[in-house]
Parts: structure tokens; sequence; C-alpha cells
């Protein structure tokens, strides 16, 4: 071992002893004779101090080092003279008697430290040096921390973790697989899994009836920003359960992560919330519950005064945006151009200021009277002092931009602290989405979602309004606006599941072409089974408080899908190729 | 919850209890008016009984079920009248009030037994099926067990689970690599890693001292028995330690394993073999040291007697079978025979029978005294009743063809008991291999392996024979006759590391084209570290008392990497291929 001790771990009642370090050079600097020495290692920083009487050889070293160079020390702990109180080590510092120099560093690119002077681009050509910052750091310790949690977590609950296969089968449909091809089976693929969902569900007729695994999952998409090709998931399934079983489950899980890592209590139970009343009050089926500002209906009150826009659509809403009534003109235009960037989608903004004299201010005035425009302030809950935002159109996508338009302003008044944690359950999703463009229905989670029991009249019917209103036993767990994994109680019945083909126009031959192995395997005594997964990446990094996964990751690619570190995807040679029966149809130079 | 309890948990002291179970029909019999059923699930299976004066309803649908339905049933805790003391829950039984069938079942295409009826082939199509049987589902529970603690034992000695890349860089040297072609970057592929060794070095330089890795790892080889495509490894690597550390850590976790998964107590501390002794007295540089029967050089005895098979060659060696003097000529000449195959590939098989009579016979009486022969029986440890086997040629290829033979005779003799457990570490490897053919040396282990420091001076000699006796700081970890892992330390400094390639007769262009990125990194700081990497597999088979690790694995591919089940690697279509930029080269009907 190169050492006694961390650099971590040192406090003043280890003065006196002598010790060996091992370790980073973090800076050196030179006051009145004395070289100072900020060694760092994973544990932390220890100050070495090498005296201006030290033998001329050891001062002399102690110049030479350069940033990074990789050192061993040994010296005695001593007190400090002016403590460092932002250090657990800031007590003491070690009397360097040896320097023994294990590496030479070339200057880093950029500085190592928690806040970089460098910038993304060649952090993340340098990951290796950028991974030992401070941030970077505590989020992988984290990451670490969580995973151990969660299976520790799992297993207590007698759930196994079984390792399903990466080389799998190519998928008819949904996002796009990534495949590999097959050199002992010329012209053939494996497909890498988007998921291990009909693995673990096979695991489930095979009896194995509390699984886990946190397992890699792999999406050819084009990536968006914070996705990753390759991704983390926390993928669970259980038998003989129902949905009541698999939430008070996970709830748990998440509730000993929430306590045992960071120490916060979340609700017990969890606040549930069902898919119509989180689009309805909140404009989005990942409500971020952390501040209020709900969206109201106020489409009678807006209604018949005259103004075309309101009476022209089925929905009129609002959202009250607490202390805002002071904005100025050039502030609720902004406003207007915001919510009519495409992102947005809305096709205008009307306001109504209540202002902080009592006066009411609106950009309606023409067509409602300050009792109309106070009734609406009164729906919307809003109070002297706000500013009412009002949006129209369809129901659904007007709640939506509301949605959008209600994070925005959460988020312009700090109401989204990443260290609050909200978190809630979605219940009671539509089973079926209609599509006007395609004049059929979808599955809103996937097609062995199972319709809810009580629901069983609607889902038999053929009336276009019964199956629309047909509950799935499906499930989100949201944080702070994020869904950070969801699920479902699957069908697990023959006759249920070709209703839900046909009610999905999917004949027979086709169901057997994409799902008939599934459907195969499900006739050898399937049992009741539901499961969820949750994304292990945004766990962690909402977790660390942060939006952004990419620092969650060891190595993580860029937007073009790229690894700039290790230079990949990258060419194969010919010979690759041509064991693969493969050849190119890029153009070259083109 | 569709269940009050599972099939494994009721005793003596539930009695009176009304439960609820939920399972599978392992078997249904009538009997004098009553059905029994065994009610199975993972935890295991609980008896069930329908009485004679149940309501007609009850009986009959306990009449109808089929082996494999899904079944709740409600009833009260009975004591049995025959106990059943083979089974745990085999002092009670329930007395049905309900019977609710949650899914029928085809008859499965083979006995759900833990012997079954169904041929490799037909198991492996049906693999869910499979799984249900009791020794795959103690196989994936004892996997999850050893996964579970070899998580705890690396956390609580501080190492930090980092999970690396799947789409990596293809590299240009070693077995063949899984490619997967990038959509997004057309005419460039990913690579699947067949170990994250680049990458948890990388980790090092990085300051992540002790990293581990449970890890699926990829490798496009012409698939051996009992080879898969994909496998598990523990992969770890620690910084600032020698050697001594690495062996101490991991010697620590295998003990645990075996301590908290078998209870078994493994030496402590672990024995140790060097290379060389491997070699010389198992012929294996991984022994299997539960039984003696070790070689014995012979080659001065047997010289000069005028056998000119044995004057002709450098080395003879023998080894002493116990109690196997009375094989008749018949057996000896299948030995013969055995040992010219090409698998083993001696030239011919020399006997010595020391007869339980006092006489001795050898199938080279002709050339050698009784008291020449005696010598040579002394020198083995040939006692009497004993057969000796003589094979001769050069050193290290005969020595191998006698620990082939070796382990031939241990397996005949019963003396390889699975339930038996003898791990050790191999040490001192030679660092570099001369080859013949090629006229150069080669990386034992691999070009990053660290030469032991009191061989530098041969290291930076120029003579092969001091090269060639250069140890390397590497070890593996043996158990039972098979290597489950292995490691080094790496060499950190760039000098060194130049002088490795300089004597493997790599060029700087060549070292820079193919390790061009390491070497880099290396530059930036890099510590002294080393690691290892088990065999996830083969552990969890040989922690079960199995050779083979298909048991041991969820889904396995079969010996031409196929996953039957799922029929994979499969055909992708047309579009996928244009949007890969790719054509397949493979001639239809060719």
């Amino acid at each position: 071992m190169y050492r006694s001790n961390t650099c971590g771990e040192l406090r003043i009642s280890d003065v006196g002893k002598t010790v060996t370090l091992a370790g980073w050079v973090q800076r050196s600097r030179k006051l009145g004779g004395m070289t100072f020495i900020d060694l760092r290692d994973r544990y932390g920083i220890t100050q070495l101090v090498v005296e201006a009487d030290a033998p001329a050889e050891l001062v002399e070293t102690a110049t030479g080092l350069g940033r990074e160079f990789v050192i061993q020390v040994k010296g005695e702990v001593v007190e400090r003279s002016s403590k460092n109180s932002r250090i657990p080590t800031g007590d003491i510092e070690i009397r360097v008697e040896t320097i023994n120099i294990l590496n030479k560093s070339l200057t880093p690119p950029f500085t190592i430290e928690d806040q970089s002077d460098g910038g993304e681009d060649i952090r993340a050509q340098y990951r290796y040096l950028d991974l030992r910052r401070g941030p970077l750091k505590r989020a992988l310790e984290l990451r670490h921390r969580l995973a151990h949690e969660i299976r520790n977590y799992l297993d207590s609950k007698g759930f196994l973790e079984i390792e399903t296969p990466y080389l799998i089968k190519s998928t008819p449909e949904g996002a796009r697989d990534f495949v590999v091809p097959s050199r002992m089976n010329p012209g053939q693929f494996y497909a890498l899994p988007q998921s291990p969902q009909t693995f673990k569900q096979l695991l489930m007729v095979a009896g194995y009836d509390r699984y886990f695994q946190i397992v890699r999952c792999f999406r050819d998409e084009d990536l968006r920003a914070d996705r990753q090709p390759e991704f983390t998931q926390i993928d669970c399934e259980m038998s003989f359960v129902e949905q009541e079983d698999v939430l008070n489950t996970f709830e748990g899980m998440m509730r000993t992560l929430f306590k045992n890592v960071l120490n916060v209590d979340i609700p017990n139970p969890m606040p549930r919330m069902s898919w119509y009343d989180a689009m309805d009050n909140y404009g989005s089926d990942k409500p971020d519950v952390r501040f209020g500002m709900t969206i109201h209906e106020i489409t009678t009150l807006a209604q018949g005064h005259g103004f075309g826009v309101f009476d022209s659509v089925p929905y009129v809403g609002a959202i009250a945006v607490p202390g805002a009534a002071a904005y100025t003109r050039k502030q609720t235009d902004e406003l207007t151009e915001w919510v009519k960037r495409p992102q947005v989608g809305a096709k205008g903004l009307v306001y109504i200021k209540l202002n902080e004299d009592g006066s009411i201010k609106s950009s309606v005035d023409k067509f409602f009277s300050e009792e109309d425009l106070k009734a609406i302030a009164t729906a919307t809950e809003a109070k002297t002092g706000d500013l009412v935002l009002v949006l129209c159109g369809q129901k659904r996508k007007t709640q939506t931009q509301l949605g959008v338009l209600r994070l925005e302003m959460g988020q312009r008044l700090g109401l989204r602290d990443p260290k609050v944690f909200a978190p809630l359950w979605i219940v009671d999703f539509p089973l079926l989405e209609w599509s006007e463009e395609d004049g059929r229905f979808y599955a809103m989670h996937h097609p062995f979602t199972a319709p809810k029991p009580e629901h069983l009249d609607w889902f038999y019917s053929n009336k276009k309004e019964d199956l629309e209103r047909v509950c799935a036993n499906a499930y989100d767990f949201v944080l702070n606006g994020n869904e950070l994994g969801g699920g479902s109680i699957r069908i697990h019945e023959a006759a249920m599941q070709e209703r839900m083909f046909e009610v999905l126009g999917i004949s027979k031959e086709e169901a057997e072409y994409k799902f008939g192995f599934i459907i195969n395997a499900f006739k050898f005594g399937a049992p009741p089974h539901g499961g969820l997964a949750f994304g292990f990446d945004r766990t962690c990094a909402l977790f660390g408080g942060q939006e952004t996964i990419r620092d969650y990751i060891a190595f993580p690619k860029n937007n073009q899908g790229r690894d700039v570190m290790i230079d990949a995807p990258s060419k194969i040679d010919d010979v690759q190729m041509e064991e693969l029966c493969l050849a190119s149809t890029v153009k070259e130079n083109a």
C-alpha cells in the first residue's frame, strides 16, 4: 500500500502521528520560504508543508511539483497555525519529510476545481480529468450509493436481481433498435434491448415473482437534449399483485432512498393524482407540485362578453402568478411572445393585473368590466398583486400550454428549488388515445397494459366514448416535474389481450407477427403481474439537485451520440466488414 | 395481493389459519374421493386437499385442473395425517374452500420437475418453462445472492460501482469485437466492450481509487463448449496498491462469499503457488488441488537405459494413480489411446504397475530392471497398488499432457468432488512468452502488466534468457481447476511502458495507433494501480457445484450463439439496413 491514510481522514486527534499519503497536487505555493501543497485524493484534500529549513533536496523537489503530479509523501501530522474551517482536514497539516514523485503530469487543459475554467467540449474530450473535479466525483458517489440502497431495499423485499440478455431480437415497433451483425450467422442481426420488458414478463411466466435489475437500455433515437443512446433503468416486475401492491412497494423504495441517502422525509403516504386532475390543474402528466399556481378553467366566465377569441373556443384557462401584477408592458409583451414560440404554440396571451392599489388592469378591458375581471381573478384564486395569465383553445392543448407557462413562471419566481422534493404518483391514465389523424386508438402505455377491472364494461363496449373513458392500471412516479418512472399491471389473460388487439385495430396475423412469441409463452400459465421501471440516470441527477443527467454518467455521449473522449463511433476495417458480410453504402466525400 | 402467504412458508404452527395461496399446479391426484393438489411457487410447494364432501362445483373445478394452471385458493391450514418430511411445508395441507383459476395452461412440452424428461433443445426453446424447475431456480437465486454479497463486501471496503459504457470503440487487437452500426454517424460503428479494461484504468487516472462493476462483456469468438458471446464479469481496479493489497482484498471477498453463501471456510491465508510450480507439479496454470497425484520429473531416472523414446527427449514425467495397479491390459490400452487423442496429443504412454503382491509390471520391462522401476515409483511417491503413468517430450508440453491425464484420472477416481472447494492464487507468472514461430516476445497477460520490481534488471537486459525469466506482478484466482479470475499490477510510468513496447517489438507508431488514447491519458498523472476481474458466470456455477455455466444464466445462447427461445439473431428489414447505410453481401440460397 502506498499510503497509511487518505487525504480526507486526518484530524486534530492525529497530531503527532507519522503518516504516508498519496495523491495529486491540487496546487502549491511558496510563502516565506515554506512550500505549501494541497494534496488531493478521492477522499479530500490535506495540506502539506515543506519547511524553509528542510533539506535542500526536499525543498527543490517540492518546488518542482506541477499541478496534478502524483506524489507520495511521508511526514508528521501537525496542528495548523491558521486553520481552514472549510475542509474537514483543515485543522492539521503534514510536515513533509520525504516526497516521492510517483508520476509527473502534463499541465491539464483546464483547472481541476469545482468551478473549472474549461468549456464543455474540452472537458468532454478529457473526461478522465473532468472526473477529478468535486461535482462529478460527488455525482458518481451518489450514483453508487443510490444503486446500493436500491439493491438492499429490493433484496430485503425478496426481489431477485436477474440479468437479462443484451444480444436479443429486433422488435418491429417503437423506437429504433441498435443492431449488432452476427458473424456466425451471416446476414442476421442481434438487437440491443430498449428495455428488458419481454424478458421480465417471461420471468413472471417462469415464476420468479419479484424481479428487478439495474440494467442498461439502448435506444437509437435522434437525440434530444439530455438524452443518451445508452441509459440505465431500474427495472422491476412482480406477480400475484394488484396496482396497490406495486405502488406501496416502490413508494417504500423511494422513501428509503430519500431517507437513507438524503435524509429527507417524503410524505407518507405519498400523494396520488389522477391523470385527469394532473392535466386539468397542471397541464401536464408530470406536474411539478413544488408550487401552486394551478390552472383554472374559466370558460364560462370568459365567454359571452363579445370577445371573439374566447367565444370561439371550447376552453379558456388561467393561472394566477403571485406578485407579478407589477409586470411592465414590456414584460407582458415579452411573455406574449414567449407563449407564441413554436415550443409553446399559443396564439396569444391575455393578462389581468390585480394591482396593489386595488385597481384591475387587463389586456381585454374593452370586453370585460372590472366585475367580470374580478370574478375571473377570484376563480383563479388570484390575490392583490398577482398577475392572471389566460390562454384559450382546444382543452388539452391549452392546458398543456398553460402548464408550460406555469413552469416558466415558477422558474422565474424561483419556486423550483432543486433541494425541495415533491414526489407523487400519477394514476388512472386513460388506457387508450384516439388518433384523429389515423382514425384509430393507440395504447397510451403499451398494448399489454390492463384496463381497470371496474371499467371492463366500457372496455368491451363498441362506443368510442366508452372506450375513451376506460382507465388503465398504469402509474407514473413523478418528481419535481420529471417522470422518473412508470409502469402498469399487465394483461395476463388471452381473451382480454385479444380484445385489446381488436380495440387497437391489430389483426390476429399482425399480433402474431409482432407479439407471437410472448403471446405463446403466456399460454403456459401466466400469473397476474405488473411492474414498473425508473430512469436511473435522472433519478441520480434529481437526487443530486441537478436537472441534467450528464454529470451523473461516468462516460456520457454528446448530443450526436459520440463519445468524444475515445472518438467513437468510428470506422472499422475492411476485413471486419467482410467477416460480417457487410458493405457500406455511404458514399465517400459525399 | 393475490395471496396471504407463499407456498413455502406455512408450518404446523399455522394450523387453524385461513390463508390464500396462489401458484402453479405441480400435480394433482384423486384418492378415495379426495383431490390432492401440489401448489408450487418460487418459495416451495404446499399440498392442497379438496375433500370428497366439498361442494360439487369445487370438486369439479379441482378435478379439471391441469398441470401448470395458475390458481388462487382459499382454505384452512390443517395438519396432515401422512406427513412429508422432504418438504418444509410437509406437516400441513390446505383444506380448500374456494379455487379461482387465474389462468389455464397448455400441457407443457416437458415435465417441470427437478429431473425433467425434456431434451436440451426443447428446454432451451421453452426456457421460460425450464426456468420453473428447481435446479434453475436455485441457480438464479444463488447468482442473485452472490452478486449481492459481492456488492456488500466491496461497498464495505470503499469501492464504488461505476457503470462504464457499452457503446465504445472497436479495438484493433485481441478477440473479435461485436460492432454496432451508428445510424447518426453513417459508415461508423460502435463496438461492444470485451471488458471495461480501458475505462477502469481511466477511472484510476481520474482518481476513483477503488472501482468495481458487475458488468456484461462481449466477445465474438467461435464458441467453444460452455462459452457465451455475452458474459458477466466482476471487474475491479485499485490505486496506490501493490500486488499484496489486491490479493488480500479479493481473498477477503472470496472468503466472505464462501462463508456467507455456502457456509464454507476456506484456508486463511489462501494457498499461493508460483506459475512455475503449478506447471511443474500440475501441468496446468489452473491446477485442481482437490487431490494430489502431482507430476514428478523422472528424466534422470528414465534416461540411459537404452529406451530410445526416453533417451531422445528433454523431459520425462510421471504421475502415480492411487489404487489403479489392477488396471487390465484393456484399460491401459484404452488409456494409451486416450492420451494419443489430438485433444491430449501424447505420442504414447508408459505404465508401471505396483501390484498388491509386491511385484512390479511395466510396459518397458525390456529396458528397466525392477530396481530401476522401483526407483521411478519412489520418485513419483507411488505406493503398492498404484499405477504410474509416464509421458515424455518437450518439458512444458509434456507437463501439460500429464496435467490433462491427471485430471482425467482424478475424475475417474471420483477425486473431483464439486462440493469440495480448493481455491488458490497462482502468482509469479512470466511477463513474456517467446514465440518461436514469430521470433518475438508476446505479453503473457497484456502489454500494460508490470514486471516485478525485483526483476527490473532483467527487464531492461537485452538477453533473451534474462527477459524470459522476468516475472510479472500478475495473479490468477483458481478454484477446482478453473481460472475464476485474474489480473495484474499495471505499468503506470511512461518510460517503463515504452520499454515494454520495445521488448514486444511494437514500434512507436504502432503503439500510438493501437494504444495512443490511453497512453495519452496516462501523461496526466496516472497513479500506481492494479486490479483483476472474475468470471461471474463460472463463479456462480462452481459455487453451485456445477461445471457448466448455462444453468446459471437466465437466458443463455447456444453453441452457435443463438437464442433459440426468441430466435435471435435474425434478419432485419431493408428499411433498417438502408437507414444504417449497410448492404448485406450474403448471397441468398448460396
